[in-house]
Parts: structure tokens; C-alpha cells; sequence
């Protein structure tokens, strides 16, 4: 048996293929159109929440987000280096100097008081990761950003369906972003994403910026073309449009993927339970687990191996890679380590959770349309190579 | 009887639904997998060039390319007002100044003499736009932009199939973009594009801006994940990537189409030359046609109706939407009256044709999933209201 590293997460049922052809058959238009709006209000109704725009990607969210915030150079964003680069991107084109906040060594998100204390006079935004599907509770810092007028954003492109108390992550902050990525809990064809805007005014932006400032005329006109067609105009000073646009198929698979989202969440959530209680006597594999509540909607399975002298996480990983076929990976190379973010100069860091956590850790594959045989043959094997390594602890 | 503008422009059928079905089934990975290097492959062949690589819309492919020209400040790109407005954008957010050119009063598509007349020491680029499928014939100017390091951007968003001589329109310039936009000859399930960039140097620079910089560490690694599973660099000083991925769904529309690309170009060549003999004997109805040459793909038919002193453009427009049912659009209201353009400081222009074109223009419903029926009606009705408003000139 073989177990990959998945490039999706989920199938599609026939009824879904049915209901995806029924589209590409009949739509018009094939974009922007009702399936659009509909996903955007389905979406809506999941989060409880109002203002949310359906976009390209999870990245492109960000870039819209980032955007809104109206950064002005110096500005700073913190943002953590444990994530995947788009986290950070957007905000460092758009002129934010990026500090880079540390991870907690249990949770393996962002530290809500490593945050506390990187604010300055110049923070501007602050992004919380709910990386892996794990939802990082930062109210206590909510009070403080108020007083200091500094903006979250809430990155849930791995955490849709997770919860904060009774609320569902991305609805705290000011802004977020939701991404319907391949390999995300539930995916729109591939590719895709959501931003939400707290504050309407600001909302009402969202459309102009992901669509190259399209928007109607402010007074009625003597014919629908006259002066044009359409408009063109931005509410924003000095800010050009963007081109994110997700077409009506692409909204199509999200709202039937909407309907299972749970469903598929809590096949993860069971899943992943079955395993961290699997292995749980082996202390020297710690995982996140958040067990008994919808903290956690485990888009990852990830774990740290507490090394000995003799053996270490890549000795884990060897194994079960060459004598067991199962690729696992080593996720989120701190960011300020690439020579992108080194080069445009964010290579400085005081993150040692984030340099430990990274030099530890493994990600299990862990994708739904992986087998129940494949599944059990994978806890299977971890644990006889967990026994293994203990004879050279 | 009734004729929309509209939202798609072409239909799949059962058998291209297979295929889609397949792919939605079992593709992994769902992005940025085979059918990708697959489509590419198909379009370089038909386009006959290396170094075209499929992004998420023409828009996308404009902003890689505007990355690439390494603009500074005050440098100056000409670029048609006769236009989309995603063919200006681009380049205005990357910093240039725009000079807007003027189109040719047969051809409707940038008039290459304004263009070297509105030639100066900063200007960096010209954007040729072959606008409604219409090859632009630039060839003439080619010699004065090599002489004067003038790069050629070719905006094929719309004449994906059309030649200039012997060579497809986009292979002859230094950049260029395609469309598969919903409404395009072709399209990519409602959204696509795809850019090409002449100098491989700058080509190879292409994957990387166009999903978040990922790219492969340079040296061979002594494990898959280490030091980390991919890496993120960018050999362009100062630049940030985006994401700009198309997924493997759209890429599987994508090679189907190119199949039939040919087959819907010709039968748009078809019926427009009918369209057009039908109402030969019209001369107050001008088209921009070019028979027995594949100078033009026909995206769109549209035509200069020159008015007389009590009968007008807008005259044609009402009673072919009221009393026909026909919904016809003015296409390209000047870039340069737009408030988003004007805002941004360019809503200056000397273009006199580009004012009188719009004035007058008339672009005809023109999607090839229109049915014979449909089409048959719409040229009687169209021929119908002109005698009618003989009556009155």
C-alpha cells in the first residue's frame, strides 16, 4: 500500500457531477451570474454573518483586505511565520514593514501574547492563522486592538467550520479570508476563496476591487447604454482594481460542497481523534488536538517528535516514507528563512517556538477521499515505526 | 422572438462534458497538475511559440507582463482608450503613465501612425489591442520600437485564432495575452488566460509570479523536506508574486476547446460575412471586415452607423431593443471618461476618432450558441429597421 500527499481533499458525488454539468450546460452567464450570489448567500448564512464576496483565491482575499487597510509605509502588520507565504504577501506589496509573531509550543498557532508584546505605535494589523484547522482564540486581545485602533484579520483559509466559543472563525476580527484551495476542507474546483468585511462601508468596496471597478451609474439613465454600458469607478484614493473574479462553476461546487462541509469536518474531526488516541501513548508525538469541540476541524494532522540524541522527526519521517510509502511532509518553513521574504528584507525574527516547532514536526496526509484501509494502514505504521524508534531512543 | 447580450459565447457538448466529468473525478492534483502542462502544450503548438504559460484571466497575464517591463516612474505606455479597461490597468497600478492612443476610423483597433506620433523618450511600451478579433497590422512599426527599446505588448483577449500575415496575432510583439473569459471565443469554464513572453530569460520568471513564488531550491537536497518542502524565491528585484493559478478543470476546458477553436472561428467568419453581404447595400452600416483572410476572428460584429440629421445611432439601438427584441450593446466608452481613469490622473487624450467611433457604434449579440433561427431573425430585423429609418434621414 501506498499513501500520498494528496493535491485534493475531497470527491465528488455523482449527484454533485450531475449538478456541476447542469451548469456548464445551462448557465448564462458563466460568470458573476446567480451562482455567485447564491454561494455568497449560503456562505453568508453559514458564518452568520453579512459582507462576504466570493473571489479567486484565498490570496486574492488578502490582497483585497490588505487593500481596505490602507497601509502607508512604515505601517507595520504582524503577521506569524509559521503559514503559508500568502498569509504575508499581500500585506508587504502594499508597503506593511511585516513583524513576524511566534507560534505557541502547544497549539502551533500564533501566540496571542508573543503579539502583545510586538505591537508599537506602528502596528497597524494584525493576522491570526487558524493554521490546520485549528482556531486560535485570541479574544483577549480583541480589547487592546480596539483601544489601539489596530485591525485583525482572521486567516481561516484551513479553519472554515471551526468555532471561537459559539461563533465560527472569521467572524471576530475585522476582516477574513476563507479559501477554497484543492487541498482545503472543501474546494471549488481547485481553486477559489471568500473575504469577509466587518464594516459595511468598506464592503461595499468589494465588488469594485475584485472586479476591475465595475459598478453602476449613481443617476438613471435615458437608455442602458448611454453614457456606457457600465461603469467604471473606485471609492478608494489612489487604488487601482484587480481582476478576482470565480466563475459560476466554481461557485457551483461550493454550494454543493457547503451542504457536506460539516459532514466532511466531522469525518476529519473523528478521524483524527481515532488517531491522536491511537498513539497516545507515545508521548514523544505531541499533536494539537482540541478533542470534544469544534475548536479543531483538523485540515491537518500535524505533530511534533520530541527528538533523543539518537533519533529524530526526519528518522520518522524516513521510515515511514521508504519502508512504509507514506509521504508525509515538513510544513511552513519559517517564512522569514526563504529568500523572497529575506530579500525584500523581513529575514529578521525572534520566533524559537516557530524555529523548534519546525525542526520537529511532521504533517500526516490526510485527505477524506483517502480509504478507510489506507487510513488504518497509515496509524498502523506510525505506530510500528513509533515502536521501532524506541529501541534507539 | 428574442435576442440577449449574452453572458457565454459558446456551448459544450456531451462529449466535452465527459471529459470534464472525468477530470472532476479523478484529477490529482486539482491545480497546477498535468491538464495544465497539457493546455499549455496545445496552445504553444497552435500559436507555434514556446513560453506560454495559462493563468486565471487576460487581466492576470496583463499584470505578469507589466511585472516584467520593470517600470519606473514617468515612464510612459501607449495604449488604445478604444478598449477593455483590464488593458490599462496593469500597467497604470506598476506605475506607468498612460498615453492613450487613437484608433483607425476603418479598422476601429489602434491606428499605428498615432501611435508613433505620440512616441517619446519615456515612452517604454506600446499595447496593441486586436480588438473584436480584428488583427491589428503593426508589423510597420516594429523597426522604430526595436530601434528605440520599445517593448510590444499584443492584447489578444479577444482574437485568439486571427493572423497577421502568416503568424497568429500575439507571437509577433515581445508579450502578449489571451482570454477564455466566458464571453471569449473560447472559454475556460467563464474565466482563463494565458500570457506569453518572447525573452525565455523573462519567461522563466513567469511560473513563479504567477503562484506565490514557489520554484525549486537550486542544489539537491538530501531529503524531500529538507530544508523545506518547496522553496519561495524571486529573481526580479523588488517584486512580490500573486497568485494567478488556473485549475485543472479549466485547463481540461481549455484542450477541448483548442480542439474546436478553428471550427467556432469559422463559423463566426461565416456567419458575420453573411451578416455583412446581407446588408451590403447599407452604407450608412460600416463594419470593419476583412473577407477570405483570418485577419479576423469576429469575437464581436459591430459597425459605425453614420448618422444623418434627424436619424442617429440611438434611434437603431431602441427600436432594435423595443420593437425587435434585440438587445445590442455600445461597446468601449473611452477609457479617458471613466471616473476611475480620470481620478487617477488620466482622463487627458487627443483622440478624436476613439470619441467619434463610440458615438456611433453599434456591436451586434454575437455568441455562437445563438441558433441559425436566432441569428436569421436578428439580420432580417436589423435590415428591417434600416429601411424603416431611411424613411427619415
Amino acid at each position: 500500500m501506498k499513501i500520498i500527499w494528496s493535491g485534493r481533499s475531497h470527491n465528488y458525488s455523482q449527484k454533485d457531477i450531475n449538478y456541476l454539468t447542469k451548469i456548464i450546460k445551462t448557465a448564462d452567464p458563466l460568470t458573476q451570474g446567480h451562482y455567485l450570489k447564491s454561494f455568497e448567500s449560503i456562505f453568508s448564512k453559514y458564518i452568520q454573518k453579512n459582507n462576504v464576496f466570493a473571489v479567486s483565491s484565498a490570496a486574492a482575499a488578502l490582497e483585497i483586505i490588505s487593500l481596505l487597510l490602507r497601509l502607508k509605509k512604515k505601517d507595520e502588520v504582524i503577521i506569524p511565520a509559521h503559514t503559508y507565504c500568502a498569509s504575508a504577501i499581500p500585506f508587504a506589496r502594499n508597503g506593511a514593514k511585516i513583524v513576524w509573531g511566534d507560534i505557541d509550543v502547544n497549539t502551533r498557532v500564533v501566540d496571542i501574547n508573543d503579539i502583545k508584546k510586538k505591537i508599537t505605535s506602528k502596528t497597524k494589523a494584525i493576522v491570526i492563522v487558524h493554521l490546520y484547522g485549528f482556531a486560535c482564540d485570541f479574544r483577549k486581545i480583541i480589547p487592546l486592538c480596539k483601544k489601539k485602533k489596530i485591525k485583525i484579520i482572521e486567516d481561516c483559509a484551513q479553519s472554515l467550520g471551526a468555532e471561537i466559543g459559539t461563533k465560527k472563525v472569521g467572524t471576530l476580527g475585522d476582516f477574513s479570508c476563507y479559501s477554497f484551495h484543492a487541498q482545503k476542507n472543501i474546494t471549488t474546483l481547485g481553486e477559489g476563496g471568500m473575504v469577509y468585511v466587518k464594516n459595511s462601508d468598506l464592503a461595499a468596496k468589494v465588488p469594485g476591487l475584485r472586479h476591475n471597478g465595475h459598478c453602476n451609474f449613481k443617476f438613471k439613465r435615458k437608455n442602458y447604454w448611454s453614457p456606457a454600458m457600465g461603469n467604471l469607478d473606485m471609492d478608494i484614493e489612489n487604488t487601482w482594481p484587480y481582476k478576482f473574479t470565480l466563475s459560476e462553476i466554481q461557485c457551483g461546487a461550493g454550494i454543493v460542497m457547503m451542504k457536506k462541509l460539516d459532514k466532511l469536518n466531522n469525518l476529519r474531526i473523528k478521524r483524527a481523534e481515532r488517531f491522536i488516541n491511537y498513539l497516545k501513548n507515545f508521548e514523544e508525538l505531541k499533536f494539537n488536538s482540541s478533542f470534544k469541540s469544534k475548536k479543531h476541524v483538523y485540515h491537518l494532522v500535524s505533530a511534533s517528535y520530541t527528538p533523543s540524541k539518537k533519533v529524530n522527526r526526519d528518522d520518522l519521517m524516513q521510515i515511514l516514507y521508504n519502508r512504509y510509502s507514506i509521504k508525509c511532509a515538513v510544513q511552513y518553513y519559517p517564512l522569514y528563512k526563504y529568500s523572497l521574504f529575506k530579500k525584500m528584507g523581513f529575514g529578521k525574527h525572534s520566533c524559537p517556538n516557530t524555529e523548534k516547532f519546525y525542526n520537529n514536526m511532521i504533517s500526516f496526509p490526510f485527505h477524506v477521499w483517502m480509504t478507510n484501509k489506507q487510513f488504518n494502514y497509515m496509524i498502523a505504521s506510525v505506530k510500528k515505526v513509533l515502536i521501532y524508534l524506541r529501541k534507539y531512543r
